[in-house]
């Protein structure tokens, strides 16, 4: 069974459905970001509830602590953190450039200290599928050689072009199956900045590899919408239709709904459970900040009509309430809110592409969800 | 229906039922502390699932945010918080000694400065009733003046007749029904520190009231668990058989037992809860300090053969991982599991109580609890 079956598409838009050894996840998806072995603030059967079907780990995190081993020793990422359903885990570099202390790149990997302990460590595209066999995800991304930014001339082809290579040292490298038996999806990543001869190059050559999937990556980084919109235009004409295209850490609810019109079916971010431990909530007709004294004695729910746990149940006075006294379960409730938010966007997206009026349904919601709600 | 039905005895041990206009709950019992509206880091569903069928609300807290009016606005605290089950809200007195700036004790009240904004309020005996009133719990508590600690000579006595002074004052105040048109059942509360014949002399003149349900206060402040001992013994026998009694803020596991066998129906206490933030977790064969590297690579649940959510799901190892990285999850699972256990520790002593073997069970019982767990 192939990792990816299209169902529909509308334009470049598409619907389709992932299916892995742990179970199915329809596109376009939004990821929950399990950074540390658990999205943040809630349990794993409260995302589940909240309509997320595919959570994502750190590599990074979860090799310097608890560490690769103790994962296996515990059942792997699946058993340990009790999400049955589909994982990914991303290569570990990103948070090696953002997190550890000063590091070297060469051709053989990147040298980093563990911000934990100061451990210098060095991670290689093969300790990187090492590390990700052993926890398990049923995606699994290659590791990636990142320019730093602003990038030095000459510097987005060269770690493009190494990317490349790193790239085939990762399908050599990864195992046939995981360490708990199950099958594993190895990623490439479209690098090449803002350069799209880049971008074209970098698609081309992953895609001579015949891979499960191809994410995009180096964007949220800065960068103007446009931008973004002008490399997801030049690159995913070039990807073959029957794999999944993953844009990683994007982003907002209106990145979502422009990349998906460009032919992008798989998301992750940080952003709606970030928000939420910093108060704000995506809604259909825009974002509340819920500190905001006008929600004092307000008996309406964050979203009228909004079936998530948090609006089944409480009002937005009472949640202001929580996060002016500083309780968690503030945090933990408008985290609901906001994954069931992304998960019922994209849903909604799904929806519209397979009738075919997914143009209707970006020019009716796109301009709201991007506000200021009410 | 009267709010207590005694069900079983065994020597001064009982087992029975309270009854409220929010439903039912047997004892002995404990009452998870919800302080400012929400027990800490777990959702109302959580809390239940857990075995805890009464929740506690801090009145101080809650009249300074977000306010009495506020919540009542919002349809008092069972609505507001989604605790479809018997509450019980105490004085603010405590609070008022604890949290508060310099405050001045009188006969008409506590004069304070509210610890947010330092604006100084007044705490009466007839505010409290107000405040109780609006909040709306089943079960509210008398104003009691309470003495420093060590307490000058003489004030023992002297606070110990004020607070029997200030409960005829909340027995005036009191309307009828809340705010929301449900009976509100007043207990006073048994004032005297170590001093017996002023426990007694309190118990006495409580009692010639004939309240709904007495507590016994000022306990756990320092005494040996001997002494309080004493205080229960002198105290309990002179209390009515047909109403409920509440040893307020106690405490251990042991403590329970033991105040149980003195005839003790109700307790409330931060322990189980707030030790869970910090990492460690009660068992029926003794205390785990979730922190420490015996467990990291264990697959045991926190303990073998519990039915509780974070038993049946995770491993220590996991919740380990979740401690060290601080992830709020972990405080979260760590504060199921010790509801779960005090509410089954109760239920254990009622069942055994029922059976006419409560001697036993505590014999079986009371050194493990007390102990190292492995």
């Amino acid at each position: 069974m192939s990792l990816f079956t299209l169902h529909a598409q509308d334009g470049a838009a598409r619907a389709g459905l992932l299916a892995t050894d742990h179970g199915t996840a329809q596109t376009p998806v939004f990821m929950a970001v399990g950074t540390q072995g658990t999205v943040k603030g809630v349990t794993p059967h409260q995302v589940h509830e909240a309509g997320i079907r595919v959570v994502l780990g750190n590599t990074y995190h979860l090799m310097v602590r608890p560490g690769a081993d103790t994962v296996a020793h515990l059942g792997g990422l699946h058993a340990m953190a009790r999400w049955a359903g589909p994982m990914l885990t991303d290569s570990g570099g990103f948070q090696v450039f953002s997190l550890s202390g000063t590091n070297r790149v060469s051709e053989q990997g990147c040298l980093f200290k563990n911000h934990l302990d100061g451990r210098e460590e060095m991670l290689t595209p093969e300790r990187s599928m090492e590390v990700q066999h052993k926890l398990g995800a049923d995606i699994v991304m290659q590791l990636d050689d990142v320019p730093g930014l602003p990038a030095p001339p000459g510097r987005e082809a060269d770690t493009m072009r190494r990317s490349v290579r790193w790239l085939d040292r990762c399908r050599a490298a990864l195992p046939p199956l995981s360490a708990q038996g199950r099958r594993q999806h190895l990623f490439g990543i479209v690098q090449g900045g803002l350069d799209l001869a880049l971008r074209r190059e970098s698609a081309t050559e992953l895609v001579r590899r015949d891979l499960p999937g191809y994410a995009i990556g180096g964007l949220s980084v800065g960068e103007t919408k446009h931008e973004m919109q002008g490399v997801l235009q030049a690159v995913t004409p070039l990807l073959p239709p029957s794999q999944p295209r993953y844009l990683m850490g994007v982003g907002f609810p209106e990145d979502l709904l422009n990349a998906i019109a460009c032919g992008v079916d798989m998301f992750d971010c940080v952003l709606p459970t970030r928000v939420a431990r910093h108060s704000m909530v995506f809604t259909w007709s825009g974002r509340l900040r819920m500190r905001n004294a006008s929600h004092t004695r307000s008996g309406l729910p964050l979203e009228p009509g909004c079936t998530c746990y948090t609006c089944r149940n409480f009002s937005r006075g009472y949640l202001r309430h929580l996060l002016m006294a500083e309780e968690i379960l503030g945090m933990t409730l408008l985290t609901i809110h906001n994954l069931h938010f992304y998960a019922a966007l994209t849903a909604g997206a799904r929806e519209a592409i397979v009738a075919g009026r997914y143009a209707a349904f970006v020019a009716e919601h796109l301009p709201r969800v991007a506000g200021k709600g009410d």
